[in-house]
């Protein structure tokens, strides 16, 4: 049937389906473009796929992204290692290094506690986070302003509360060059709730 | 520096962004989604990108996808000869197959005539339109009703009309399902230019 993509157009339709965002539409246009490839580039980004998948293991330490054993972050001599930022992924620990201004160490959980898909506690990395609490003064939760990300935020600090460590969220509030009249009602009244002195 | 990204996934990502349409964030996001992936998913992957590109070639009568020599349509002994549908891409061969309505054979440009691309009417698969018109009646041209397709379609037509071979292009209009408010006025235009007794 001519109205059908071919086998091999198929699979690669499938394949790109997998990335997160991806509908069939998108799919099938990137597919058509990989076909427009050269054959060097073509062979570049199936390398590229295979090279990351094996070479960028989760750090031994922390979780973050790295190329085996300690993440750049856990081997640098330049961190301050009395304070832990947790956050959900190795996104988020990209995001926060570009501010440049936090110091200290991460912890990576790989997700969040999400029982609608079947996430609980120990499908994270939460054990190892407090394995590694000895010196540590401070804990920052980053996880994302979601419910999922509160869910799980509630739970590492119940967690941490009776080690006697100091557990901090990330303030809430409306976000740098937005617009009030666009924020939600639940970002107002954080932002009024957590108002500062000037 | 823990503010940059490791190679292998630097290089994964510059090979997302050749993509169409997507951006660096965007690129970021299919790369790192592409480290959660199984070691069996990325080797999938990575297996269709070759296999697609090495199995896919265009058709030898019509240049649209084939597994080798002819495509399906060229080689199907249902479709009319009568009546070939010139158009830019295989996409397009794909959006009109799905209609179901046109039983005859097309012939894939490769692209439209685009000077600022540097793409003259000797990059596109013209010549071999011409080569092929023996016992041909209509040639339907069935570029996209954009600037470069338009242009593109006039260039052929010109090129067939001495040949006596009728030669008409898919009509303009609105859209099925749109709302006269929101078409242009070019569409609207041609809409009326284009008007039909009912």
């Amino acid at each position: 049937m001519a109205d059908e993509y071919l086998p091999a157009l198929e699979a690669l339709i499938l394949n790109f389906k997998r990335l997160p965002g991806i509908g069939h539409k998108t799919a099938a246009r990137m597919a058509f473009a990989l076909l427009d490839f050269t054959h060097e580039e073509a062979h570049s980004f199936a390398d590229a796929i295979i090279t990351a998948k094996e070479s960028i293991v989760p750090c031994e330490i922390c979780g973050h992204i790295s190329e085996g054993g300690k993440c750049d972050v856990c081997s640098s001599d330049k961190r301050d290692r009395s304070v832990i930022c947790v956050v959900e992924d190795s996104r988020a620990v990209m995001a926060l290094e570009k501010v440049r201004e936090f110091k200290g160490l991460y912890h990576v959980l790989g997700g969040t506690i999400s029982p609608m898909n079947g996430i609980g506690p120990d499908e994270l990395n939460i054990k190892s986070l407090l394995a590694r609490l000895d010196g540590v003064e401070e804990v920052i939760i980053a996880t994302n302003p979601t419910i999922e990300g509160e869910t799980t935020a509630m739970y590492v600090s119940k967690l941490l509360k009776p080690l006697g460590v100091k557990t901090t969220r990330l303030a809430y509030g409306v976000p740098v060059g937005g617009d009030l009249e666009y924020s939600d009602e639940v970002t107002l009244f954080r932002a009024i709730e957590g108002r500062r002195d000037i």
